[in-house]
């Protein structure tokens, strides 16, 4: 008999009582940063209050903020009728993620005084790791309970919190657009989820895994915003100048590459020379994904366009022919292709981001090389070859710890206690929401319509 | 009989002579302020650009005119056919307020000899203004004319700027996000309103007055702009460094820890433990308006969750049960339930901010305290025991005038002139707007389909 | 017999083509400027990084990213059956203009020792310019293949350059907004494209050029995402300081008056009073393309709102009374209407932009006149009349080039080779994309009730 799906209990329980511990922790460890507490800030009352970081890192801050809440709660509403969850199922994991990674990563990187200190670096690195989780998300998506995505998200802050601990602070990788840490992470730990969590028998709810019209362009706002927020995307937490300013530069190059790859290879591989939706939602994001690692550093605007194209070509084929593949062959049903925005893109930009590193100079970045590689700064041994082996580390210690935490994750989620959707009800709003009757102006009209027809034939 | 909803020559009438009077009242009063001014900004040629309040206020103005046009416009498209009125009307009152408010709030917040003095800052005031405007415009959604809606605008700015006076300037209190001036006061206002204009056949439009599949996705569009963004609205004319910092990262969790309450809480009320659209909608944005007062205090994050915990909670159990108690005890239309997204968190805004003020030391804000609480600086008796009594009074003192306001608003609103829809028409846009067809090719597919059937039948 | 409209050799390879010879290019010319290289900005370490032009433009540049891919993508999806190539060829060509624009615009803008600089200003420009090729698109928006579109794109940023080159370097003219170089060029040589590539038949589509419910709301967000970020848009490139903070005041002012006169002359010109959604979706807009000039001098929010008045008035009577005009007698089938959105306006605002700056004094400006005319600084001879002159002969060149322009372009894309649809194929995104079915769930719905009436009558 298939387990009950009424969530009565079991939602409002996790949710209260994770919300009830976040409160008690925060309460505990939790303490404003130098720049934001009143006291500290003011001790020299001559500060210039034009260098709180609030005012280099706030506006990156909102751009990611669009990108977690509108990015990928939209490019999720592609699917019929599953806007509802997508939407909301991404706005609660978020919302329980950034709280938590707070916890997590100011447990990890370093506590003052027994105490973790929160501001708006804090805040955009708390939403880079929700961004995790709602990439693993996409490869589960339609297919599990709110409560299992909640204890998902649990688990998966953790781990990355762990592997961003082990790659920033033990090999002191670069990975500032996340490239590692983000996208690969996210990707295989999710892929690795969603082969735990194989359905055999999903092709039930086969009719409704798919687009309509209207939802094709909901997805669209996803897409559009994810696009344009990139660049502050992967240089929110580089250095203040130049760093900064060449991540955005690299990253809007590399983007307007990846989408002419994109529609040219998308017409290709269609045997009308059609565009595919899907392709366009996706594949034209590659390109931001891949210089997540390197962005900051002196690829320029050529190799960024190079890298872009790339990604955008992967990307494409990877949906047309590696999905169906994945899913046939290796049972690894990923309803929003993630592998092919996130999972190939990732690694290729996490050995963009290494060959990068191992071919930097003080000749080419002069004093700015302290700044890119802060390591640099106080080591004359400094070496750009071994920073790169440590970047190439850094990929294999990702890849790692998501399958390995995918795995045990989706043994966890396959417990029959999270009233997870049947096989037939997979991609269904009607599970979880209250859903209203559909366009009832235009029923009557075409019960009207219908109706004539039938007076019609009985005169 | 019904009076005529044609507003050919009601509508153009006032649009044109409010514009008028406001070009010419512009022409006479206001002026740029030294910020904006060419001279005046350049009378000291050394002075640095970096300085101007442009690059500490634009960024946060921006989030909020998002807030403003995207936010308040979606929200209320949920309605199956009023989305044109909803996105509209809004658009229509927000333009006119904003200019309006300019005056309003300029000659009250002090002339320069006998002139308004414009710039960034008074920007987001009068959005703020707007704001409230488009609160009460919720409650009254879908039963008025836009004509109806721009006096209701006259007033209600009117009285905003008459309310906001006497809390800022004669009672010196705080407000940095609204809680009291915004949302306190455009709830309770409009609430009242819709009070006088009760419509006791209003269910003759009752098939209308709900969401379709669709329209519930436009609507979230504009909910997650108001989550993304509440932090730069608080945030946003509170002072320069730690207290915009403050502000910004208290309502971020605030809004997190309410989002989580407004899942659970939505659930557990539901027989089924299905998730309700309208609480997602609204009640995960309590948060933002229960910490608009306190959120520049030194609240903490843990102070802050708890208050949106507690806003999500009460705003979810409001809709559930106090709005229709509301209608059919209290003869309170409230279209959107402005009561539980600004009115109950509105007021506990203001609780939590007196009481916060209340609290406040020297201990804990060091030199800060002269910051958040300017009048300390000049004054040695300042005591925080007091200042958090004023905080309470202005409580009072907004409720009684939105009470008092919205009764004569809502008799002059009574007034047979203003093309009001009849009981029939109410939410529906083809009373005002040119309606396109639903979706023609459909309506051809269906009608082939019941060819086919008929002719099926035939054979 | 009509061409095909198979795309599958033609897109893939000038997509490639395009991207390959862009790359190339980039890595022989292209180098980052001296904000954004490592090298060039840390020669001297004390630097203060908050002197980057990064963050005095970021911000701006993120905004006009957004009105470039959401605003112009969903303004055009109010199509009913063209939302995919509305916002998939906006994209498109969007994502390749930028590119050339870097090139072209670099190469007029003033080489670096044989190199071109970018950086975020030059990533400003690059949208800017590409803004003029979406505004041609939307006049012939329907009616064009993407690969046509890609080459109309390949001349139009060359021409785009030459005539910015022209009036900015040569004229020295003012035109911060784009009045002139953007909307007035983009309008003419739109117009002029769509005039020679003029479709007798084009009624054959007819039922398909139009809105319908649903796509008239996401055209809404084109139109408010426009709106609101407007502001920015026009003052993204002023200098830094007053110039920067007065152009976004005066284009807000401007705005807001543009609305109350859209919504007054649309209801006036409807015999029944009723709101017409196209004129709200583009009317509202052309006070922000009127103040394109003169927003950065010394306008007064008074002369903005008389500015934003009479554009908004001009465009609602211009989308009444002059389209059908020039389509029926001119042969100019304007699909968006851009004449009435980007045309008229951006005359106007280059005659208010001449006549502002005739107007220009020290006495007004102070010595913030050498900010706004840049020459005034060297020059005692400097008048303000012959710079108004200056500012008019700007425009007759823009008009000249733009029409020439398009007058040759429109004659290379009559050429058979592009896939452009056949008149009966029009406005239908199934020529050029894979079209997911219409509400599945929905389709079944009808057919039981079909079903259930027509088993009714056979019982």
């Amino acid at each position: 008999m298939a387990e009950s799906t009424n969530l009565r209990l079991r939602l409002p329980l996790i949710c209260i009582i994770l919300e009830v511990i976040l409160i008690i922790l925060f309460g505990v460890l939790v303490e404003y940063n130098d720049d934001t507490d009143a006291k500290k800030w003011n001790k020299n009352n001559s500060t210039d209050p034009a260098t709180n970081e609030f005012y280099y890192r706030y506006p990156s801050f909102q751009d990611v903020h669009v990108m977690i809440f509108v990015g990928f709660g939209f490019l999720m509403t592609f699917l019929q009728r599953y806007g509802f969850s997508s939407m909301g199922f991404n706005f609660l994991i978020a919302a329980f993620s950034l709280q938590w990674a707070t916890l997590m990563q100011g447990f990890f990187h370093g506590m003052h005084h027994g105490k973790i200190h929160v501001g708006v670096t804090s805040m955009i690195n708390a939403d880079f790791c929700t961004g995790a989780v709602l990439i693993s998300f996409g490869a589960v998506l339609g297919k599990t309970s709110p409560v299992q995505l909640l204890v998902m998200a649990i688990l998966e802050v953790t781990l990355f919190a762990v592997n961003e601990y082990i790659l920033l602070s033990i090999l002191g990788a670069n990975d500032a657009g996340g490239s590692m840490t983000i996208h690969t992470f996210g990707a295989y730990f999710g892929l690795m989820v969603t082969r735990i969590l194989h359905r055999p028998n999903l092709d039930k709810s086969k009719h409704k895994n798919s687009s309509v019209y209207h939802s094709d362009l909901f997805a669209m706002i996803g897409t559009i915003f994810l696009w344009m927020f990139w660049p502050s995307f992967n240089s929110a937490i580089t250095q203040y100048g130049d760093p900064q300013h060449r991540t955005a530069a690299n990253t809007y190059y590399s983007l307007a590459a990846c989408t002419l790859a994109t529609f040219g290879f998308s017409s290709l591989v269609n045997p009308e020379g059609k565009l595919d939706m899907v392709h366009i939602q996706n594949a034209a994001l590659a390109g931001g994904v891949a210089v997540g690692t390197a962005g900051e550093m002196m690829l320029t605007p050529f190799g960024s366009m190079i890298v872009g194209f790339l990604a955008g070509t992967i990307s494409v084929l990877g949906y047309k022919y590696l999905t169906p593949f994945m899913e046939s062959k290796l049972k690894i049903q990923d309803t929003c292709g993630i592998h092919n925005l996130h999972g190939m893109p990732g690694i290729l930009g996490a050995i963009v981001g290494a060959v990068t590193a191992a071919l930097a100079s003080r000749d080419v970045y002069g004093n700015g090389l302290d700044k890119v590689f802060l390591e640099a700064a106080d080591n004359s041994q400094w070496s750009a070859q071994t920073k790169g082996g440590f970047q190439a580390i850094s990929l294999a210690v990702t890849l790692g710890i998501a399958l390995i935490g995918g795995l045990i994750t989706g043994f966890l989620l396959k417990l029959p206690i999270y009233g997870t959707p049947p096989d037939t009800q997979c991609f269904e709003d009607a599970v979880y929401w209250e859903v209203p009757g559909e366009e009832e102006d235009h029923h009557e009209l075409n019960e009207v319509s219908t109706q004539n027809e039938v007076e019609k034939l009985n005169s």
